[in-house]
């Protein structure tokens, strides 16, 4: 194969979920298509890389000095939601469920992976409790030991006793069935059982 | 979220074999690393798409002004194959099993799709004939009608007494079981089948 086609189909290989087969389709219908696709996609790349960054508030990406969340008034509610991924805000915004500010941490607490409270964005969250008036934190942090180990990090340094702290409820998932459904979560599920 | 995100991860999203989630995944990924994954990316697309094109022989991708496989004088064997897709020539040539030229149509003739002949890489192959002195020409084309439309109305205008012209066998894949095996497969291998 040519050198460079070789090249570029490695270079998208390495990207989340495509692997050198799917890579190889990718590259070939970019360069095969005559409306400049490839062109394009790159161009548009290349301009996400220069002026995308993430908030310097919350950590969420944006184009912008502050993100749509921070600068949006409506969300200063005094809600504010603990993540560890920008994916996770996605996902929350497409549920709608959430309508307050969010805090990107970048990844969770793990002694395992040697990742510290330096390598998260962690150290800004009392300032931002006061600054934004917050009076309730609600971690959606993954359920994990990672999870509750940073959960219980971050109370631990913002400790003050007017802030509610929340977490998201663990349970069966709708539709879930109790046959495919781990002991773990099943625990948790009898624990948090609720009176009807 | 982020206008300027959205519309890349739409333009990922569009991609073969990658959906919305995927493009999501990839972007986040790419916009997010520290080591300028996203910048080299696009760079390395930008410069495919503008340096690598279709050898004007044979049609696969090359950035050179004549592809490897036409620029190989060991190649030069008097054997032509005839493939639909550079992604033939890919598959054919990890597979080692061919060792001389290439032949890209671009497509196969469709009355359904309107693809006809003056739309795919056909009309120099008469002429590559002479040039090369080939005297084998080996369709790899799908096994369908087009594919088999499209071998008819090349072996029509190459309409050369001294030219060998051959199809890949058709049969049961090997490890094929048959019970999985389709009924028009089946016909062919039972059509096809060798004395031992």
């Amino acid at each position: 194969m040519n050198v460079k086609l070789e090249k570029l189909i490695k270079q998208f290989a390495k990207l989340p979920r495509v692997g050198t087969r799917a890579a190889t389709r990718i590259v070939l219908n970019l360069l095969q298509d005559k409306n400049g696709r490839a062109e394009n996609l790159a161009n548009a790349l290349l301009d996400a890389a220069n002026t995308i960054h993430p908030c310097h508030v919350c950590g969420v990406l944006t184009d912008k000095d502050s993100c749509e969340y921070c600068s949006d008034t409506v969300r200063k509610n005094g809600q504010l939601c603990i993540v560890r991924d920008l994916s996770d805000v996605l996902v929350l915004e497409k549920s709608g469920v959430f309508n307050g500010r969010y805090h990107v941490l970048g990844g969770n607490l793990s002694g395992v992976l040697g990742v510290t409270p330096d390598d998260l964005n962690i150290s800004t969250i009392p300032q931002r409790i006061n600054e934004e008036k917050i009076n309730e934190i609600i971690f959606a942090l993954p359920n994990t030991v990672e999870g509750k180990t940073t959960q219980q990090y971050i109370i631990s340094i913002v400790n003050n006793p007017n802030i509610t702290f929340s977490e998201l409820a663990s349970g069966v998932p709708l539709g879930g069935d109790l046959d495919y459904i781990d002991d773990g979560t099943l625990t948790l599920a009898f624990g948090g059982r609720k009176k009807l």
